[in-house]
């Protein structure tokens, strides 16, 4: 990656932009005035506009000893496209501003983009603004994600009912599986010329980490099915989190069941091979980006032809508090234990 | 401002977002939903939306030396305000993320929320989103502001003609004028405590570049004399390097006349102190967030009414360059000399 280094001031503020985003095409009728203004001009006349912002900090959100930048910047986009489809819509444009020091060059960022500009055409939305400045320690990568959903199909934390469904797509804990994997192998590495990290037979759990994707797919096949959830968002933090923010936003509690929690054969075994608890790694590992809603009781048999959508419990009334139901019937308080951002 | 000092991560993040946001109102039609969900919802049914977006990093735009918190939250609120100015529209949202290292507490947070609350409510702004984090050196701010315009009055950068009339609103150079005063204060008080800095007379100074403010007033002017500029952008990197960026995306040339930029005594005063050109401070300064804006010849009398604005030029074809003429008739040729974030 660094055969060839040229130097970002070399380039300047103004050709480093007109660089890194010369390949992005406005190809949503939303999108009037991309990058080159004071402002990016859109217009929503049929919908209301969905907003969603992050914030990602080297060496708090990412380590770039084992993130490729292109990864990061697919990943970095991705993860704010989830965000608009946890609110049932789509996302339509995104701005990215960069903080860079100086030891990254042109070609970094050039990589970068290639991966915000994959998970564009991958998922149809449009670069439309940023900021570039420079940094004192590190990269930092600010995007906002714009989008759209008609006003009777926006779906809030807060409208979960008492015998609502819980439902998660895909699968849980494999993104945090693939993490501790991913920094077992860098500290085995240390120091070491010509490494070659063991992932054989690992590799979901690395895509899951490294590569996430957002779940388009399920919000297609709900409007398919007529379906519109009572609340919804992304599991960004681990599904413990997710399922109080969702209790507490919709003034309920919940019942959800160990042996319906989705998790992947590979992350069983990955929690095995470092004697965690696998219930705990799939409800508070975080980074799944899978969506967490409720459905009235009723859409049950259409819930069932939506492929890799699971139900995993139900919605209660709030005195009964928020618990999940082990194995053995047990019922365990469900607790935050999502990652902290800010005890970093 | 240390009397008392909660560590942040005794909050978390909700914790945190909680206190910070708890006291802005949404109060704009358009703001649907503000911060606690996947994303901020808003309506923009009868007008396009602008959204602009900057990224501030500690060390590159501000030196919390002489930069009180409260102050970088109102500065920040406002040159995100004036973005959409420059669009001839009004800001009506914003987002706000941070990275905050440790060295901060929550009081610190409070206080830079009150300069972001004290802007919001001057220009009539909902807070509606962000995101938190921790960083390992400094404070990163980012800010994206979404405000409206209708369509046939959203003024860009290259509708400027040639023969239009080039007008800047208020004075030129003093923000930067502040903040060579700030530095030189910052090295003489290096070691001593209890330093007073002699501001004395040079109050103006250290308000333009501390605490900006936006010309919403003028963008209400131009609406109330029925003027739409052809071109309009906010001088935030200086006048020259502003006057290049239209008439590029205008392919027109300009002829500014040395003899009307708008300087204040008290920038020309510091300039005289400190043995600098005034005019290239006022050319080359940045930070001004004054506009700068074009229109046909035939709103000459008309512009004439709008207290604060000068005509300083007039569009040429783009064969006759872009030059400044000084008071002697000599041409100089206009350089961007402003300030470059990546060469940090």
């Amino acid at each position: 990656m660094d055969e060839k280094a040229t130097e970002i001031s070399s380039l300047g503020e103004f050709g480093l932009i007109d660089l890194l985003t010369r390949d992005f095409p406005l190809r949503n009728a939303s999108s009037l005035k991309g990058v080159g203004d004071d402002c990016a001009v859109m217009e929503y006349k049929d919908s209301e506009v969905l907003v969603s912002t992050d914030l990602l900090v080297e060496g708090i959100h990412f380590d770039l000893t084992y993130v490729p930048l292109k990864h990061l910047g697919y990943k970095a986009a991705v993860v704010n496209f989830s965000d608009i489809y946890a609110m049932n819509g789509h996302p339509r444009q995104i701005t990215v501003s960069l903080a860079i020091s100086r030891r990254f060059t042109v070609e970094h960022m050039e990589e970068l983009y290639a991966g915000i500009r994959l998970a564009c055409d991958i998922y149809g939305v449009d670069l439309v603004g940023g900021d570039t400045t420079s940094s004192r320690s590190g990269l930092v990568i600010s995007i906002t994600a714009i989008g759209d959903a008609p006003k009777d199909r926006i779906v809030y934390r807060s409208g979960a009912k008492d015998t609502d469904l819980i439902c998660v797509s895909g699968d849980l804990g494999a993104a945090y599986m693939g993490l501790q994997l991913l920094e077992r192998e860098k500290v085995a590495s240390a120091g070491q010329k010509d490494f070659i990290p063991q992932f054989g037979g690992k590799e979901y759990l690395i895509e899951r980490q490294l590569k996430p994707e957002a779940r388009r797919d399920v919000i297609e096949n709900l409007a398919k099915h007529g379906i519109v959830p009572t609340s919804m968002m992304d599991i960004s933090d681990g599904l413990s989190s997710e399922l109080l923010h969702i209790c507490k936003a919709s003034d309920v509690g919940c019942r959800v069941y160990e042996d319906r929690i989705p998790i992947d054969y590979q992350t069983a075994l990955m929690a095995e091979e470092l004697n965690m608890n696998l219930v705990t790694a799939a409800m508070n590992g975080g980074e799944d980006y899978e969506l967490l809603f409720t459905v009235p009781l009723h859409a049950h048999e259409e819930i069932k032809k939506i492929p890799g959508v699971k139900v995993i419990g139900h919605v209660t009334k709030p005195s009964l508090g928020a618990y999940l139901v082990t194995r053995d019937g047990a019922e365990i308080p469900i607790r935050a234990q999502g990652w902290n951002p800010l005890a970093g």
